[in-house]
């Protein structure tokens, strides 16, 4: 009578039919039991079953394109894009493999570089184009290994185009797309997810659009995944293209190329490259409006909303890949108006995940770096696993020392003559640095008229949640209690809540009330004085840059400060302050004082030692208020902290 | 100027003193960071640490002891008595050694299995008595090495009496207690605590008074941790002691030992065995009331209480060791007027922990075993490590098969007759069964006039934190839902609450509503339909004596239902609802219809087949509400589901 209810238990339904009563041995190997919870399946899924997931449950999906730049400010600008592209909730996002460009080197404009960063540090679900012909088997099988060293899981497989017009095929070399599905089939087995190229039209270069088809199948059998096609410029185009696929027995997704037009000479240049003809009826549009890159957009976006409603209406397209020409603006509009750009800002933990595949299990990081996920990211990139959900080894959390500041995806968007204006030409005092801090917390210029967008510790404007607390925040700022990180308490909110949610739906999240700013040792005196009072509730570290620490945290152990409840889980606590990972916080935060803004002044220039001074003399204190439903008690400790002084 | 201040973190300072703001890599195996919080100290420090933090804090604490009993129903009323006597929060029992009583055996009744039982199934700090003399030095390896295996950490070296009345020292043989305490050091090292005793009058057979302090101070010299001292009937006897061994350089915890007079015939056993006379002030008052045992053991208490006070008034004294003789009610009166007796009925966890010490990282638990703490630990004795402060091996928890429902510290304390008057002599139908869950849950006599104080699930009356839910659980096993395991939903009540607190204090917390159940499959056929209502609200786990499991629990995930948060710490989740182990827990909890209730009839009778059906067609259910900050919804789903009923 109950057997034909949905979820029955299968894995234990079979193994245990024949259990009797006196039974119990349990045995269990196929279970999914962790020791951290799985929050999110995207986190566990390779790309093909996530593509397959979302078809399943009727979703639409998009992802997106770009080429690796070609200057390193251009990749600064390119890992910012990422991070405000990535937020509308790509599927994936594929980078370009540009064999002129020296693409499987370390240099920070390569195309294995770029790849990296986005899966890394970005948390996107990236592909690597590889490109085969004129390169050697040792050639392709390095870049391969790279690429899975890194953390990269997806290769889109291409022929590339032959160097010179005089190219002949090889004999047992890689002549066709074909011959690098099979070679990462068989050096790789089945670790990389394995795209190939569709051509709506054939390949301009195939005998016949049946031959192309047939190249096609070719590629899929030999292992591919799924298939992108070339961009086309009617909806009729690919799902003619789509049924003859079918007909001859592919299977597998096969994602439609969309390119938005968003000028006149891009179309041209890409139309050129891939020796297709644009229709008539385009051409009429655009010919008289190419002058005006305003309109030829507008209708670029009109164009590309109507294909692609045609062809997720004919309900045989599940998801639609963008070529971005590494731009924002048109693609979002698009997605934007299709409802398939992700508007909820929820999370699936309270800081950017990790794309990496060892990181996947990772669900615990110190709240110190909460505004340089980058950071931490790069410094722990060593960490061979994450066992308890965090520190690679669970007695020795090495955190690798942080010198490369110069990083593409490290370094501030900002160029120096900005900063300079942010944070001053010319500090007089550490009244100046106040007013910085002030200035970034209120959004209110600086009194040269600039706004402060960004800080040292923070290269983003102020974050919503912090908002909450802006008043406090300006006030303490103002006496130089000079805030860096902080978040308010909350005692259960939805996990839906629009600020300060995250995880799945239905559950609850909590915080404890956190506070970490740099201070004078005049103002730590008698923060610890007023500290005694509330010796049961507040826990606080207190470190100079010389490692000098004081603390009341019982046995060093980590107080969790953003935890999650939801339905049929275990709990989440994505943050806590760590006493010893603080300590390597610690340097990187006395660190960026000197890095980030006291190098902006020349050597012995006041404003410098200033900066310094403030360096060798401040401490970096933390400050938890445990009693998460009671009042936030930290501005109270701080204004008791003030009121001693007086 | 802030180096003065307390708390100053040392591992980390001095690593780090020399810390400079480039530098970053951070080496701490010293750091005790560690994947399951520490709740308490008790459970990671070894006796004689715990004796010195209790000194240090100026805290007086108590310590008790038993000897093992001599049939195999004495056996479990004693362990009974460890789980009551265990409340009042000894530093540790000790169990005494038999010779005759072959103690090192697998005997139920044998001082090994005895103290185990104490260790691993009532969470006791244990001494285990070990005499030498008249032993190989193979038997004694054996016995310590079975002690270490068995999870036992501390030794109390004696001689024991030599048998016979010519018995002779042997060369190199164990003649006296330091002989074994050397052996014990030679082949264990510092693994074990050990304890030594100490005569406050001299040793009957020493030379002299003095003769036999130089003794003792030989055996703490050979290695012992602290002494106790044979029994005495003044405090000037224990404090000149005290000080005369302090004299000869006798530094360790010399802890007296107190006999509470009991009654006549006792105390003249005891006088008699350890050669002690009983002063002329205590004969006088004993022997015109030698035959009236309440105003004897008024009087013992009362001088028990007065000496007790003078000990502890002298400063010098900050633990005592009561020699119970395996009564309860004396010994407790005197710790309780002496206000030691720990009256505060909160727990480090909400259960209770083994003292194996293989388990002190264990920290979470099935919710399944609830009120069969002892049937679990037996279930996962084999389990090697807790790495995720539970599970042996995350991939693989095994649970043992519980075929051995006679053991001693398993099986009801309720004899065969009584649990019939319980359960009914004769069962009519189902309905009788209802009955009997009814009259369980409200603490009314069944129709016969006996009050259903324990159920084959629950061997003690029905837990405090239950009754909260009284009301509706009476209502539904009247109609059939036999409940066999609940919770109420707590939303952040602070970690002190008398009823539902657990945990150090200072924190808060939390339970999602439980409800686990037997019911007939017409019933759960109508809770499945009512249960689509709250799919998003409730999880689920049904499952037959077969095996057919019908669950939504997202991928065999365990749901947390009860966990707090407290001041400088990770989140703790001591309890969880696991779908893999409630396949285990299924099997017992079916396993006890047929095993505790049906075997108490004759085969083939009317009663034992009544339960025989429900055993096989009955359903075991679970479900938790996850909005726990919402009033609980289970009382609708089973309101809804009677209604779809009717």
């Amino acid at each position: 009578m109950v057997n034909e209810t949905q979820h029955s238990c299968s894995a234990s339904s079979s193994s245990k039919s024949d259990g009797g009563s006196s039974s119990g041995s349990e045995s269990s190997k196929d279970s999914s039991r962790c020791s951290t919870p799985v929050l999110d399946a995207d986190r566990h899924e390779r790309l093909r079953e996530k593509m397959r997931r979302r078809q399943d449950a009727g979703d639409k999906w998009f992802s997106l394109e770009f080429f690796p730049p070609r200057t390193a400010n251009a990749a600064v600008n390119l890992i910012s894009r990422f991070d405000r592209m990535g937020a509308g909730g790509p599927l994936f996002i594929d980078v370009t493999w540009h064999p002129a460009g020296d693409p499987g080197s370390d240099k920070e404009t390569s195309s294995m570089i770029i790849a990296n960063t986005a899966v890394n540090y970005c948390g996107l679900e990236t592909i690597l184009h590889m490109t085969c012909c004129n390169q050697t088997r040792d050639d392709i099988t390095g870049h391969l290994q790279k690429a899975k060293r890194l953390g990269l899981k997806n290769i889109m497989a291409l022929r590339g185009d032959p160097a010179g017009e005089e190219w002949e095929e090889e004999v047992d070399g890689f002549n066709h797309a074909v011959d690098l599905v099979k070679h990462i089939r068989n050096e790789f087995d089945d670790y990389f997810d394995i795209c190939v190229a569709g051509y709506p039209k054939g390949h301009p270069e195939a005998e016949s659009y049946e031959a192309d088809l047939r190249h096609l199948k070719e590629k899929v059998f030999a292992g591919a995944d799924f298939i992108i096609t070339q961009l086309f410029f009617r909806s009729e185009t690919f799902l003619k293209f789509m049924k003859d696929c079918q007909a001859i027995g592919i299977t597998c997704p096969i994602i439609p190329g969309i390119f938005p037009i968003q000028g006149y000479h891009s179309l041209r240049q890409l139309v050129k490259l891939s020796k297709l003809e644009v229709p008539q009826e385009i051409k009429d549009v655009i010919e008289p409006i190419k002058d005006n890159d305003a309109a030829i957009r507008n209708y670029g976006v009109e164009l590309a909303v109507s294909m692609c409603r045609e062809l997720l209406d004919s309900g045989m397209v599940h998801g639609l890949h963008f070529y971005t020409l590494n731009r924002e603006v048109a693609t979002t509009e698009v997605l934007k108006r299709l409802g398939i750009w992700k508007e909820d800002p929820r999370r699936p933990l309270p800081w950017a995940v990790s794309a990496h595949p060892k990181r996947r299990v990772e669900d615990v990081r110190p709240i110190f770096w909460a505004s340089r996920p980058k950071s931490y990211i790069y410094r722990t990139q060593e960490w061979d696993d994450f066992p308890n959900g965090r520190w690679g080894n669970s007695s020795s959390p090495a955190f690798g020392e942080l010198k490369d500041y110069y990083l593409f995806y490290l370094k501030s968007k900002s160029p120096r003559e900005e900063l300079l204006k942010m944070w001053g030409e010319e500090l007089t005092g550490e009244e100046s640095v106040f007013e910085v801090f002030t200035c970034y917390i209120t959004g209110e210029p600086n009194k040269n008229g600039h706004k402060v967008t960004c800080m040292p510790w923070n290269d983003d404007p102020l974050a919503t949640e912090t908002n909450l607390l802006k008043e406090q925040l300006e006030k303490v700022n103002r006496r130089g209690i000079l805030t860096i990180n902080s978040q308010p308490n909350i005692n259960g909110k939805p996990s839906t809540d629009p600020i300060v949610g995250w995880g799945p739906s239905g559950g609850y999240v909590f915080q404890k009330a956190y506070l970490e700013f740099f201070t004078s040792s005049e103002i730590v005196t008698a923060l610890l004085k007023v500290l005694k009072k509330y010796e049961l509730r507040v826990n606080y570290h207190i470190v100079n840059v010389k490692g000098q620490n004081i603390t009341n945290a019982p046995d060093l152990q980590p107080n969790a400060v953003t935890w999650g409840i939801f339905p049929g889980r275990e709990i989440i606590q994505p943050t806590v302050v760590d006493p010893v990972s603080f300590l390597s916080w610690k340097d990187e935060a006395f660190a960026l004082w000197i890095e980030q803004w006291a190098k902006l002044y020349e050597e012995e220039s006041p404003s410098r030692m200033i900066i310094q001074y403030i360096h060798d003399n401040y401490y970096l204190v933390n400050l938890v208020d445990n009693d998460f439903p009671l009042e936030n008690c930290l501005w109270q400790v701080v204004d008791d902290t003030f009121e001693l002084l007086n």
